[in-house]
C-alpha cells in the first residue's frame, strides 16, 4: 500500500472501478452547479476512536479523479486516533472533492474498521507467543485492502489466495487416500517454496502429519485440552494454527494453549466500520 | 439478480474478478491431489437465523468456474431461514466445489447479513408510512449486490450512484448561490427524468425548496420537532427523507414524525455477516 | 465533458479504444518517414457553418497519444462558427498530429453535426414552453458524446439508459395487468428517486395514468387534437411528452399543442456531420 | 460478420459494451413488471425501402443477452427490402426482447443506412471500370460494422486503419524530402505485403510516383481534365484513386475519367439511418 | 492446465488475446474464399522426437474460436512422441481450423520445446537427490504455460512470481542491515505460509542464514567445493539451491554436490521449439 | 517502438500485464525490507556479443512501475554490443529497480536474441537481392516485440497477422476451385490495398498465378532448380518468396536462386536469448 508499484499494478484498477460504479456517466449534481474548477479544501475528521488504516488509498482515490488534488496528513496508518481528531486536509478542485468523497470514505472507513477490530484482539494476545491471522473470508474484490488493514491492526496474514498457499482439508486428504499421501502429492506438485499446511481432526492425524513433513498443522474442531496434547506431540516440528469462529469475545480461552497462530474470519467479515467524515468543505 | 441479462452485463465480470483474486494461477491444493474430475455434492447449511439473499449469485460463482455445476435450492431469496436448515444441494466436479466455495460463501454471507439487518429495521417501521432506504455507503465494487440485498430485506433503494440521482447539498447550494438557484440549475442541466432532491437544514430552506419545485427534501440535522414542523410546511408538495446515523437501536425515535423515507448507511456498511457453510462434501 | 473527472472515468477508455481501432500495431506511414519527433502545428478549420461541439474531446484524443500536444482554442463548445473560421491551433510532435487527426475529427465532426441539427430544431421551439429531447437512438458506444452534443445544441436529455429511467410501454403494461398496476410495481421496485414515465395511446389510459401517480406521460400515436385533449385532462398533474419520427421538417405541427417535451431520435441517428478539417500542418 | 470467429474475436466485446452502455445496473422498467421469464416473439419490420445489412449483429445482440433467443430470418444481408416487409421473427424471453431491442436496432438501422446509401452511389458507377471505396471517416468504435456495411452495399474497402495500409500524404512527403524518397522509405520500413499509396497534387508528382514504384496513386484536388491526363501518364503502371467530398449528388462528374477507384467519406459519416422497427411483441 | 477452472480464470484471456493479436478484424484470406462453414479435419503430426506438452491449450485455442471443434487425442502431455507420429485429429469448420492453426501451434511448439529440453536435463539428474527447478526468466505473458511445461518435462517449479515467494538477495540484505535482520523482517512482513529463501555468497553468510531460520539457502557464485562445504554446514536445517547459467551442457559438474535443487533459466528462455505441424486438412 | 504513440496504444498494456503476471499482490521480498523509497542506480551490462534490441521497452517497464525512473543509454537499438559492455545506467527508487528487473530483462534478452540471430542470417544474404523475412511463428502476445526485433536485426516483416495480409494456401485454393478463382475472390473481398500472395507447388500453378494477377508467389516445397525455373517463368511480374525450415545452417543453398524473399520461422521461434544483466545496484 505504501508504495507506488503496488498501487499501479494491483490497486488503481480497483479504485477506478469503484469510482466508475459511482459515476457511470457524470456527477450530475456537481456538474449542474459547478461548470468550472474552484479551489477548495476539506477536513478529514475522525468521529470514533480507533486505528486508522488506508490513508494512501483515500488519497489515491482523489488523485485518480484529478491529479492536482493534494492531501496533507496529520497522522499515518496504524496510529490510534480519537473522535474529533483532524487527520488530514484535502485540497483541490471542489468538484473532485465532492465527486470522490464517498468512494474515498467507503475505503477508509472499512479499512480502519478492520484495523481497529483486529487490534482489539491482537492486544489480548500480547505477551503470549500466539499470533493473530486473517483468513480468505474477505469481501470480494477487497482482499488487498482488507489484508493490509489486518497488518496495520497488528495481525498477520495467512495465505493470500488459493494459488499461493497449500491447505489440505478433509476432502483433499480423502481424495489423496491418507494424510501422508496428501502431503507427498502436494510436495510433488506445488512450487517448492510453498509451505504445506494440513487440517487435522484427531491426534492420529497429528502424528501422521508431523511425520509426513507438514510445515503447518491446523487443529480443527478440537477442545483446548486436545489442542494442548497435539502441540505436545508436534513439539516444534511444525507450526501450529487453530481456527473456528474466533472473535474478540471468545479468543481468551485459547491464550494458554501455546498454539503459534490463531486465525479469525471475523477480522475481515464482521468488523464494523469506523465512522469518519469529511467536514467543512469550503472554497479557498 | 434474478435474471440472466443483469448477470451477463453487470454481475459476471465482478464474480470472475473475485474468483481471479482468489486463484491467480491455479488452486494448487486441489490440483495437487485431484488430477481428474470427480462428481460430488455438498450441502449449503445455514448456521444462524436470518433472511437469505444472494442464492443466484452463489450458484453463478460455481457455474462460472464449471458450467456443469448444478444447484438444487430448497429456499429462495427473502425467505427466513433458521440455524441448521439445509438450503441447497450443490452438485458437480468436486474440484469446482472446492475452488469456488470461499468466493461463493463470501458473497452469500455478506448479502444475507445485509438482508437480515435491513429486515430487522424494516420490521420496526411496519405500520407506519415510513420506508427504509439505503445509501451510497456500500463496499466498493459490491454496490449491485448490496443494494439488491437491501431490497430482499424489505428496504428500498435510494439513488444508485452520482449519475442517476440529484442530491443538492450545502456546497452545491453555496456554489449555485441559493436553494432556488441550485434547484433551477439542476432542472436545466440534468436529464429531465431525474427527481431533484435537496438537503436542508432549517425551515427557511424548507420553504424555499418547496417553492422552487424540489421533488424530495432531505431533512438534515434536525430535531424530531423541527422535522415535524418541516413536514407540515411541505404538506405533501415534495417527498421527505431523514438521514443521519440511523441504526436498529435508534430508529424508533423517528417513527411518528411522518417522514416518507429514512435512509441508513448502516444497512450496508455495518451489517454483520450471516454465518453459512458448505458441509458434508462427498463423492457421488 | 468539460471536466477531468468525466473524462477519466467515462471518456478516455472510449477514445483509447477508437485510437486502437485505427492503430492496431503502429502508424506505418508516419513511422516510415519520421523516425524522430518533430515539432509542428496545424489549424483546425471549419468548412461549414454550424454549432461546434466536442472541442475537449478533440483535444483529449491528441493528448492521450502524446501528452505534450497543446491546443489553443479560438472558440468554445456551443459557439456558432462559420465556414473558413480558424477554430483552434494544435501544436506538438507532428507524428501525434498525423496519427491522431482522423479519430479526433471523426468525433468532432459527428458531435458538431448533432449540435447543429439539434439547434436547428430547438430554435423552432423557441418562444413555446416545449423543450426538445433526445432518445436512446444513439450510435452504439457513442452515447456520452451524442447526449452531450444535444445539450450543446440547445436540446435536453431524456433518460441516459435503461437503468436510470423508467418508461413503461404497452408490453410492460400488459405484463403488469393494467396501467395502474404497472405504475405501482415500478414505484415499488425502482429506486425512489426515479420518475415514473408511461406511454399511453388513448384518453382512458391518460386518466388512469394520472390517477395512478405517473410523473411523466408520453402521448404516443395521437393526433394533435387528441394530444390537446390529453393535456387538458392531465392538467399539470404530470409532465407530458410526445414522440414519433420528429424531424426538422415536421416539428412545427406540434408547436401549439402545449406539450412539455418533444423527443426526437433523428437528433442522434440522422444528423449529417459538420465538415471540419485540419489544414496547413507544418513544422515549427 | 458472417462467421463465428470474427464475432468472437472482434465483435462481441463491442456489442457487450454497447449493451452495458444501455444497462449500467439493470433494466429497471422491465424488471419492475416481469419478475420471471415469459416466452414471446416480435416481428422485425422494415419501414423504408433499402438494402438491409447487419442481421447477424442484430441477432447476436439478443443472444449475448440470453442465449436462448432465436431469430428466424426471411431475408439476408444485401437484400433489397421494402417498407412494411417482415424481415425476421425474434423469439425468446420477452425480457431479453425488451432489453435488447434498442441496441440491436441501433446497429441494424445504421448499418442498413450505410449499405443503402453506398448502394445508391455504386449503382451509378455500374458499367464503368470505377469502383467505390470507403475511407477511415467512420464513427469511432464502429469501423468493423461500417466497413462491412459498405461491402454489403456494393462498395469496396480502402485500408482498414493506419497499421494495415500505407498512404503517403504531403506532410509525409515533406518529411521524407521527396516523392521518391518517401516511397523508398515506406518500402524499406513497412511489411512487404503492403501496397504503397501516395497522394499527388500535380503531374510532376504523378510521374515521380510512378517511376518510384508506387502501387496506388491518389489524385487529390485535381480537375477532371487533369485527372485524365494523370491517368494517361500512369498508363496502368499503378492503380488510381480519386477522392474529395464525393456524394451521391456529385459523383457522376467522375464517371468517364477512367479512374480505378473513387473514395467517399460520406458513405460512413453521413448516410441517414434506415428506419426499422420491432412490432407486435406478444407472449406465446 | 488439465482443468476447466484454471483455463477459465487464468488461461482463456491469454489465448483470446493471442488470437486477437493474429486477427485484428477478420481472417481475410479464409473469408475471401469460404463464405460458409465446411466440415473438415486435419492431423496433428510430430516432426521431431520429444516430450509433448500443451495439448489442452492447443485444443482450447480452436474451441475458443468455435465451440464445435473437437480434438481426438492419441497421446497425452508428458508422452515421448517421435517424428512422424499422428498425435491428434482436429475436426470442425475448416475456417476455424485455418484461422486457429498458427496460434494453436505457436503454443504447442513452444511448450513442447520447453518440456523436451527440461526432460533432457532432468534425466541427467535421475538417481541423484537433486531436483531441477525453473526460474522467473520466462517469456512475458507466457509464465503459466512455461511453468506447466517444465513440470511436464520432469522439472519442478520455483516461486511463481514476486508475490508468492520470498528471495532475499544482496540488495535486500544490504537494505535490512544483515542476513539475520533481513530474515527477521521477511518473517514479520510476509504471509506466514511463505518459506524464506536467501541468497548467500560465502560461508559466513551460510551460517548466519541457517541460524536466523532461513527455509531455503541459495548458493550463489560458489565453486563446487565451497558448495559442498556450505551443504555440510547447513546439515539439513534448510533446503539448498544452486543457480547460475545451468544448461544441459554444464549441469553434470553439479551432480555430486548433494544440493537439493538446481535452478536453470535456460529451461524457459532458451529451449528451441519442437517442430509440429497440422497436415492433410481436408473436407469430410 | 521508438515512439510514444505505439507505446501508449499497443505496448503498455502488454508490459503492464507482464508486470502483473510477476506481481499479483506486491513484491513481498522488497517490501519486507524497504518500507521507504531509496534512490539508487544499477548498470545494464551485456554478457554476450550481439545486436541489442528493445532498449525502449526495457526503459518503459521501469517507468510504468515508477515514472521517476530514468535510464541513461550508452548504445541504441541495432548496435553491435560486446560482452562486458556497459549499455545503460538505470536510476530511481531501488524498489522499482528490484521489482522491475526481471520483466525488463525478459523482454530485452529475448528481443536482442532475435535481433542477433536475424542479423547472423541477414549478413549471409548481403550482396544478393534476396531479403530475409519473418513469419507469424511468433510467441503468443509477443508479436509486436518480435517483429520489431527482426527489423532491428536487418530482416524484413512479412504480414503482421491474418487481417492485414492475404496468403492463399492449398486449402484456400481448393475451396475456391482453382488458383485463378482464389485470386479473383481475394481481390473482390479484401481491402484493395492488400497484395495477394499465393502459395504454389508446381510450375503450372506458377503460370496460373502470374496470369491471374498474384502480387506475390510463394514457392513451397520446391527444389532449388524448380525454384529457378519458377522465377524465370514469373519474370518480374510478381514478387517471389521461398519458405520452409530456413535456418542459419541451411540458408546458403538458397542464395543464388534469385528469389526476392526468404522467410524463416526460426528467427522468432528458435533464437536463443542474449545474456544481459543488471549489475552493481547500489544506493546513491
Amino acid at each position: 500500500m505504501n508504495n507506488q508499484i503496488t498501487m499501479t499494478l494491483n490497486v488503481d484498477h480497483l479504485l477506478l472501478q469503484a469510482l466508475s460504479e459511482d459515476i457511470t456517466s457524470e456527477d450530475i449534481t456537481t456538474n449542474s452547479v459547478m461548470r468550472e474548477a474552484m479551489a477548495g479544501e476539506v477536513q478529514l475528521i475522525c468521529k470514533q476512536d480507533g486505528i486508522i488504516a488506508g490513508l494512501q488509498i483515500f488519497e489515491r482515490v482523489f488523485q485518480l479523479l484529478d491529479d492536482t488534488v493534494e492531501v496533507e496528513f496529520y497522522c499515518k496508518d496504524g496510529d490510534f486516533v480519537t473522535a474529533g481528531q483532524l487527520m488530514a486536509l484535502v485540497k483541490g478542485d471542489i468538484r473532485a472533492l465532492l465527486s470522490g468523497e464517498r468512494v474515498a470514505l467507503n475505503y477508509l472507513q472499512r479499512m480502519s474498521g478492520i484495523a481497529t477490530y483486529t487490534n482489539s484482539i491482537a492486544r489480548l494476545l500480547k505477551g503470549s507467543k500466539t499470533k493473530l491471522l486473517d483468513t480468505r473470508k474477505t469481501t470480494p474484490n477487497m482482499r488487498i485492502f482488507e489484508k493490509y488493514a489486518v497488518k496495520v491492526g497488528g495481525g498477520y496474514n495467512h495465505r493470500y489466495n488459493l494459488s499461493d498457499g497449500i491447505l489440505l482439508k478433509d476432502n483433499h486428504i480423502g481424495a489423496a487416500g491418507s494424510v501422508t499421501k496428501a502431503i507427498q502429492m502436494a510436495k510433488e506438485y506445488a512450487p517448492f517454496v510453498r509451505k504445506i499446511e494440513i487440517e487435522v481432526e484427531n491426534l492420529d492425524m497429528v502424528k501422521e502429519a508431523v511425520e509426513a513433513g507438514a510445515d503447518i498443522i491446523m487443529l480443527d474442531n478440537m477442545t483446548p485440552e486436545m489442542m494442548k496434547e497435539a502441540i505436545a506431540i508436534i513439539d516444534g516440528r511444525a507450526e501450529t494454527e487453530c481456527s473456528g469462529n474466533v472473535t474478540r469475545e471468545n479468543v481468551e480461552r485459547l491464550l494458554d494453549i501455546g498454539v503459534d497462530y490463531i486465525s479469525s474470519g471475523a477480522l475481515t467479515h464482521s468488523a464494523p466500520i469506523m465512522d469518519i467524515s469529511l467536514k467543512n468543505l469550503h472554497a479557498v
